[in-house]
């Protein structure tokens, strides 16, 4: 399932973010408003919002449910488990709980299974823990409780929906999207989109690296932008 | 009201957090349900959110009211002023005010009178100067706006509430409460609970390790909790 | 326009912050409810809330509207062409909107004008070249996605209105307002009263030096703001 070969981690969350927004309109995308932006979920470790850290991979979802959702489907493993190498962990957690659904144990586990980062919509704990180990982990904000009370898992790889900002579509990621996080955030590319962004990407930044040198020597930006880019 | 040597600080706020979570159901208390847990107060110095800085200690708990609000009672002293060593401050400031109650001169009076650290339902100033400190400050925010104009300190040690995040219980903080803070963020312990939770932390993080090193080796995370937490 | 000799640099934006809420009542300033204070723009650049760096200058005020609102005026040359050298670029967003209005680009062309920073109540993006540029930038929050399909400049040096937090009056910023900011926040001095900003803050500064030296020694807090406070 891994693919780290692929080049499009050399591009940003925000390379891939304007790459999606001309695909949805190019495409026709209806379904793309949220044109796969997550907004609001942080980089947390290995620094908060800060450094050269990029985790681009396949998603593995997890949705969590209140424990006290008894009805929800219950999973016969446990969904650290039966995370795939080379994946992405997403995890949904029910809006409004301040517990934390990763932490330290988590992320020992995530490493061994070969998982390049995690990304939740909700809350982590044990910051110094995950930042010792120097895995990548994304989330909306931090916790000192830990799931056993409040949270359980309830599926894996069903299409899960993020929406940790309000004014911001929400995104479905379904098992196999491709997630790329970094700094800025996070950003989902559905994976029939995949070649698709790269050649995006690879365009886009060419003439953005062209717009830059430009700029630096002291071009207009209108002038810059027309002559780059049309 | 010191004490310094207690085993307490090598105990995590996650650590305290899990153990109030299980004494809280089995010692029947159901005024607990916030489990102590002060969710969304920051580390802001020596570092955000970072570095191994832990406060523990007694809480000294100061009553902040709206300037506007004549008729609160008055203090005759200067709450830094009255400041016990060993202490952590523990302020409440009134919600939806952006002034800031704590900055650096009061850094520089709580540093001179022995207190551990400060942690605030609200906002603090002066962050260069709190981290030149070297001063553990823990706060919701932070402000430019000195408290002058907008709050006053009305009481101290009398019990105060805290509730950062309305999505979860308010936290009543008693003076002579313990409280741990650290990067991950802030617990209150009953004191009258301390001795129940060091032990129970003892036990629980006993077994946190030995699981910690299992999945290290890549037992699974089933296998492991089944075997150490049983 | 700029004056990098100006000694306002030399003092925070807490320290402004004080002297306009002095100003304010000396002066009688009904419209200066705010005291100039926009509460919860945050450093993101050079570092997070962190550092030494503080900037001072005039505003060059930027009003963006959303791309659907067609009817609002347009500029005819591209807002960062026209940036005056020594300005402190001031962008009002339309709230709860996710996109970025500032990015890497934009710094290109900002710091080859020679402005000193940018204070957005918004979002940015790039924070990775903000960085490596050491750009001073100022924000509410960050994002991932372009501006180009959600918001555009309308009008340049018109009156701006900032309020990223509901509990605090709105900032009104004026081109040629003077702007500080700083790792604890942003102020807005009204350019006429600079020099009595100025004025207040050298005194209010000696005080407070006096106070902090009296702190070290161990001098009660009451006890010293009445000996130098009066």
């Amino acid at each position: 399932m891994a693919n780290t070969n692929a080049p499009l981690p050399f591009f940003s969350s925000c390379d891939v973010a304007d790459a999606l927004q001309v695909l949805r309109k190019s495409e026709n995308l209806p379904d793309m408003e949220s044109a796969g932006y997550v907004p609001d979920i942080h980089l947390w470790s290995p620094q908060f919002k800060a450094g050269n850290t990029r985790v681009f991979g396949p998603a593995y979802t997890v949705e969590m449910v209140p424990i006290t959702n008894t009805s929800a489907p219950k999973l016969s493993e446990h969904f650290a488990d039966t995370i795939p190498e080379g994946s992405v962990i997403c995890i949904s957690q029910p809006e409004n709980m301040v517990n934390a659904v990763w932490g330290g144990l988590m992320t020992a586990r995530a490493q061994f299974r070969g998982a390049l980062g995690v990304v939740v919509d909700g809350r982590i704990r044990d910051l110094n823990e995950q930042r010792e180990a120097g895995f990548p982990v994304f989330a909306k904000a931090t916790s000192i409780m830990g799931a056993g009370d409040h949270t359980r898992a309830s599926r894996i790889n069903v299409p899960i929906t993020m929406q940790p900002n309000k004014d911001h579509p929400a995104v479905t990621i379904h098992a196999g999207d491709y997630v790329v996080a970094d700094a800025d955030g996070v950003v989902v590319i559905p994976k029939d989109l995949l070649a698709k962004v790269e050649a995006q990407c690879k365009k886009a930044t060419a003439i953005d690296d062209q717009c830059m040198a430009a700029l630096k020597t002291g071009e207009g930006i209108a002038a810059t932008f027309k002559k780059y880019r049309g």
